[in-house]
């Protein structure tokens, strides 16, 4: 149904959940840019569980999820946009999912690392009245002949 | 909650979109073993999403996925279990997901590929009065210096 509508129809047609996750989304988006740790993890569950693009395969709970992204942010480049492609979100009364495929967009100088789209989904649970991510997965393919990583140039591909 | 409660009284509070969500892993899990692909891809929506663990990056509708598993299953061992760690399971009214880590383990003989847990993520919704798995991502991590995978042999680990 999405597909036969326009961008301001389907905003118009939005229940309250899916505006509200979409509204997290690209707050998300907007402290990916800032390089915001707290704004990043402000709407994590406590003991949310994370499947990050690399080891360790899982990180449980915010505290630790925090430090990845610690970690991460000094490798992203000075300034960015935070972008998407084949956004989907299916959002019920008190629990919630979104799958895309993410790239960070380098302004104004090259990017620092491979220029890879990366596959992510954040699944929400409503808690007390409040949408939480309690679970996110983000990764990339391999190839199974080789063992190394397939990176995404090509998002339509 | 769920940690304090034995497994019995999980199963007798669990809500009825738990216990059908839970069903449909079972069912799944069973067909697998079976090698079945009709039953593997008997409750995914047709517009379904793959995030697979191998390119390419995205498998879009049922048609592609099973596809996926055609070319799958003959690398499987000839007997084997599913076996599941770390499952947790958000089920609301009209939407559910489901993450943990998956095993092949290989009965009478020696496993064919790598011994490796994999990371799992599903997403269903309710469609029609019926849950559809509209969204699937397997994955392992990768290591960023080397861009090789990285397997999971310890799932406690």
């Amino acid at each position: 149904m999405a597909r036969s509508m326009t961008v301001k129809q389907q905003a118009a047609s939005a229940t309250k959940g899916e505006q509200e996750i979409r509204g997290l989304v690209e707050a998300w988006s907007q402290a990916l840019e800032a390089k915001d740790i707290t704004g990043l993890t402000a709407n994590y569950a406590p003991d949310a569980v994370l499947f990050d693009i690399k080891p360790p395969f899982r990180v449980r709970g915010v505290a630790a999820i925090r430090q990845v992204w610690e970690e991460y942010l000094p490798c992203l480049p000075a300034k960015f946009e935070s972008e998407r492609r084949e956004f989907h979100m299916t959002a019920g009364e008190d629990a919630a999912f979104v799958h895309c495929l993410h790239h960070v967009r380098p302004l104004g100088e090259t990017s620092r690392g491979p220029d890879t789209w990366i596959r992510v989904t954040v699944c929400y649970r409503k808690i007390g009245g409040k949408w939480q991510v309690v679970h996110e997965h983000v990764s990339l393919p391999f190839e199974p002949r080789t063992g190394q990583v397939s990176f995404i140039t090509d998002p339509e591909g």
